[in-house]
């Protein structure tokens, strides 16, 4: 989004707001934080100061890229935690799945100019231990179902809201292969919701990749065998 | 662990093994990942084949530290994330707080030798995702029944098990002010536990910190201001 907005509107002075923020609880005054992310140190402050409550917690950064790529690649990710839930595979499965899934993440941001810090804070890993573990999610719920064994097309027909992650894990996959990253997961995510792939023979791919290093996350690094 | 270990037994080869591991689901073959930390390679990659499966998937790092610091820390900030809870205080405030709980454990382990990585995979970010998310663990039950008001001594005296981040809140806090590491959350979470502060008290004084950059995890330096 910050591309289209810098083509868009030359010189505008941009910032984006991300985090784990069920809008309810916010409405409640129940305590959130956000990342608040700005080139400009001066208008971040001045927005952290404005919009800043000791219930609304705005924590500033200068990575913008990295806030936008948690915020969409974690819709992806909450998929495929769904998925594992759906088709009770544990919640051992679960928490590997997302750790794995965090690591995709900072490998694409690192490579599109962002910080693995950035996907680690409230952006990234904050947004999806909320959007993971929670039915409340779209992306979550969305993933359950097909872990069940409903067929897509059948899920979203039911739904007048947007699933993000659907349109977003073809979006991934596609920038990923430019940038010549590795996201086994978002890959196993679009190939399910578009190219028919089936969810067991997915899952028994995953596992039977090879046994790797677990610091696979730097910029372009495929895991290492 | 591994200190006293090197000292007791000069020479030992030493690896940790540490992960998001209910047993119930290991013992049923559930996929489940965890962390193999081992600072000889050789004996690292002979471990991973020798107890690696599809459904059993160690990944190989050498960081023991980082490793050690993510299954002691993950306890603490799992109370923390209990005391939200029981206190009705919303998932987004867990998700926030599950969040700078992870750079306080980052922030620790650098100053201790670890790796700020190490603590993003599946000991540490992995394992809390498990830990801090269900009341099957010993850790998040005993912070749902303080936040709902129970005694601390009450809760204990009703239980066989043990309860580690009790105790390894106290040794962090010590751990932390002898490396001159801010952790704010882990300091309330002992603060709670072993000198009575008030539970209410304390949220206040967490929601009232200054706005600060979201990047306060480097050795040593604490949250700017």
């Amino acid at each position: 989004m910050s591309e289209l907005v810098a083509e868009e509107m030359p010189g505008a002075r941009l910032a984006v707001l991300s985090g784990p923020t069920f809008a309810a609880e916010v409405a409640h005054g129940l305590p959130t934080a956000v990342t608040l992310a700005c080139g400009d140190p001066d208008v971040g402050r001045a927005l952290v100061a404005a919009i800043g409550t000791p219930c609304f917690r705005p924590y500033l950064t200068d990575d913008v890229i990295g806030a936008e790529m948690g915020g969409a690649v974690k819709n992806v990710l909450a998929i495929a935690c769904g998925i594992v839930e759906g088709r009770g595979l544990g919640d051992n499965a679960r928490a590997a799945l997302l750790t794995r899934g965090l690591a995709e993440l900072m490998r694409l941001a690192v490579a599109k100019g962002g910080r693995a810090e950035t996907c680690m804070g409230l952006s990234g890993l904050g947004d999806l231990a909320l959007t993971a573990a929670s039915r409340q999610s779209r992306n979550y719920s969305l993933g359950v179902a097909l872990g069940q064994g409903r067929p897509l097309a059948d899920i979203l027909k039911d739904r007048r809201s947007v699933t993000e992650g659907v349109a977003t894990s073809a979006s991934v996959v596609q920038l990923a292969g430019r940038l010549g990253v590795d996201m086994p997961i978002c890959r196993a995510v679009a190939g399910m919701l578009h190219q028919g792939m089936a969810i067991e023979e997915t899952i028994q791919n995953l596992l039977s990749r090879p046994f790797t290093e677990e610091l696979g996350f730097s910029a372009g690094t495929p895991d290492r065998p």
